[in-house]
């Protein structure tokens, strides 16, 4: 039931022809209190994306009462006329719900959610067509088809829901990505029942995407438009403690990137990148990234091949505190690198699977940290040589 | 005729065996004075080969009579047991020479380099059985054998001949990328029969190198053994000005530079990213470095598509100084973004032809740069992931 699973909340999925395919582009996430709590993290790209811009303003107010998003258009670097576009959709939608909430809305209380191709404007007629459908269309039951309508090269709809004590906090999410920096767009909308108010969203959200979507690199490429929210309508009466909210937020959150990861562009590995026996999180985040960056060892993976003086490489262009004759490398458990020079035989490992697991032990400290990555494959390529063409 | 074109140096390139395609792969470059002053650049990255810490010290001593090089095998991530393969080369090599050259040779005055998969030892005695027949067939015509001996998955060797008021600059390299970061390895070996102490060879090839080696960038992925060496014997009797001297052997850094970009990996598109408008050139060559490694804007390349999206979403993940809603980008000439967002039709971009320019105005200064890169194609995907097994 993805968003709709927290009481208060209503969704909706529609086609209002942005794609040419004619799939379902336009989704709207109603949060019908008695709350209208808010918080959201976005995309650090300083080229920012109109629909950014406006809701990163929105957000800042603590309430949001709606969540208009579509596909087939990013509105992104479309210069003063996009913005412009972006807030008619706001104010489009405020008065298209008027009649359908508890509450009048102000375009203000309207965040703006867009994804597709960089550069082209949207064709606005269409869009606020979509929004009158989508408002008509909205029920409790509507979350699936939000998800669906979120959709760009993803082959399937990515949802989650996590219950708590009397309360749930549900979410979708779309893109080959992640978050910061991002492939593709990601977007993700996450709503809860719980009492929280925006202070402690923030914090809670924070938490969460700092150990999920920050630590997904799947190609290296930060979006102008990534953005995710989390809205609460305390519609549960429930006032959980944040480190309960915390642990849900992150769970769901976790549970998303996992799938953005699993159905990445192209990818036909799902890798682990664990960094243990860092001298700092930092460090172990910067040598997980490092490698998940690597196209040497990402196209290595896609050959199934565990080129593990690759991984040594990407290791060593961080500015993390090791020791390179002190590194161990393990591939799916078989440690095939011990103190920087070759140990295990490398034909042990068996890479035929999906799942990869790279493991690195720095042997410089205590800390460490998962990035999660995928392959780079023939398809990638194809994928993203022939996207808007 | 490469390495041997200027005066007072000979060469040879020999097939020993470490490949086992059976195509050259041990070079020998010998410096036959009256002089032996040395300069070298090598990879930043920390995780670096044996060779290459070898070669830092015996550079250091600002005099080398011969440089021993190996395809079939980077002797990195080798631990303890590959640095004594790479002294003991070096013992080799000058023992061999003593008998074949004007002075008695140390150990400490032979540069060594390597290049080929990271990890595994090199087989010694079929090295050292080439450095013997390669000491044999040193001579004054063996530049380009010496170039063909250090290809590894280039397509063809890479040399050139700049000449100077008397005095001459040849070179030879190898490699898919470039010095720092680089793809692959590169290796390069520049020689002068001009007359000029360690410290002007220094100085003359740091300022060469920042402007060619180290601003191409072919997949941003960079190697344990990148090693640019120059040597000058003095033979020629005449002492340039240390500005025509850095002229010269900067010419030969581009056009060695340009070449192993032209054959990088894969590649379908030669790119050229000049950054105009910027604040600093720190700010210029850190922008096009972005854009030379974003996935997105290689495949879209590939694709032969003027994605300038994608570009400006590249340049936004930098420090650079700049205003996103005033930043212009050009494709092969044609400006389809104006002020960040869409100006000229993009189907005006011809990208049918090999040589793309992409030019990002900044409008913030007057600094610029030039950072060269190439497209990412199935070739490279098919060439990486295949490459070790």
């Amino acid at each position: 039931m993805t968003v709709t699973a927290p009481e208060g909340f209503r969704a909706a999925g529609v086609a209002a022809g942005l794609k040419s395919s004619g799939a379902p582009d336009v989704a709207l996430v109603v949060n019908d209190g008695p709350d209208a709590a808010v918080a959201g993290v976005f995309t650090t790209n300083r080229v920012k994306a109109a629909p950014v811009l406006w809701t990163e303003q929105v957000v800042r107010g603590g309430l949001v009462r709606a969540v208009v998003l579509n596909s087939g258009g990013a509105n992104a670097c479309t210069g003063p006329a996009g913005f412009q576009d972006t807030h008619a959709t706001a104010e489009h939608t405020a008065a298209a719900l008027s009649s359908a909430h508890p509450h009048q809305i102000g375009a203000g209380e309207v965040a703006v959610c867009s994804t597709g191709l960089i550069g082209v404007r949207l064709p606005m007629p269409t869009l606020l067509d979509g929004v009158d459908a989508a408002t008509r269309g909205l029920s409790r039951e509507g979350g699936p088809a939000a998800a669906e309508a979120i959709m760009t090269t993803d082959t399937r709809p990515k949802t989650t829901v996590v219950s708590g004590a009397g309360w749930t906090v549900g979410g979708m999410a779309k893109g080959a990505g992640m978050l910061a920096p991002g492939m593709a767009t990601m977007l993700c909308v996450l709503t809860t029942d719980a009492v929280a108010g925006p202070e402690t969203l923030d914090a809670v959200l924070r938490a969460a995407t700092r150990v999920t979507f920050d630590r997904v690199d799947s190609d290296g490429c930060m979006s102008t438009n990534d953005t995710v929210l989390l809205l609460a309508s305390g519609a549960s009466g429930v006032t959980p403690s944040e480190a309960d909210l915390a642990s849900a937020v992150t769970a769901a959150c976790h549970d998303l990137a996992q799938q953005l990861i699993a159905d990445a562009e192209g990818a036909t590995k799902q890798v682990a990148i664990e960094v243990v026996g860092a001298a700092s999180e930092d460090d172990a985040v910067e040598v997980g990234r490092s490698v998940a960056r690597n196209n040497l060892v990402k196209t290595a993976l896609f050959g199934n091949d565990p080129n593990w003086g690759r991984i040594l490489a990407a290791v060593g262009t961080t500015s993390a505190a090791f020791e390179p004759d002190a590194v161990d490398v393990a591939v799916n458990g078989i440690w095939v690198c011990r103190a920087g020079a070759a140990a295990e035989d490398r034909s042990k490992v068996d890479l035929s699977g999906r799942d990869v697991t790279i493991r690195i032990d720095l042997h410089t400290g205590s800390a460490e940290a998962t990035v999660w990555t995928n392959d780079l494959s023939h398809a990638y390529v194809h994928e993203n040589s022939a996207y808007s063409t």
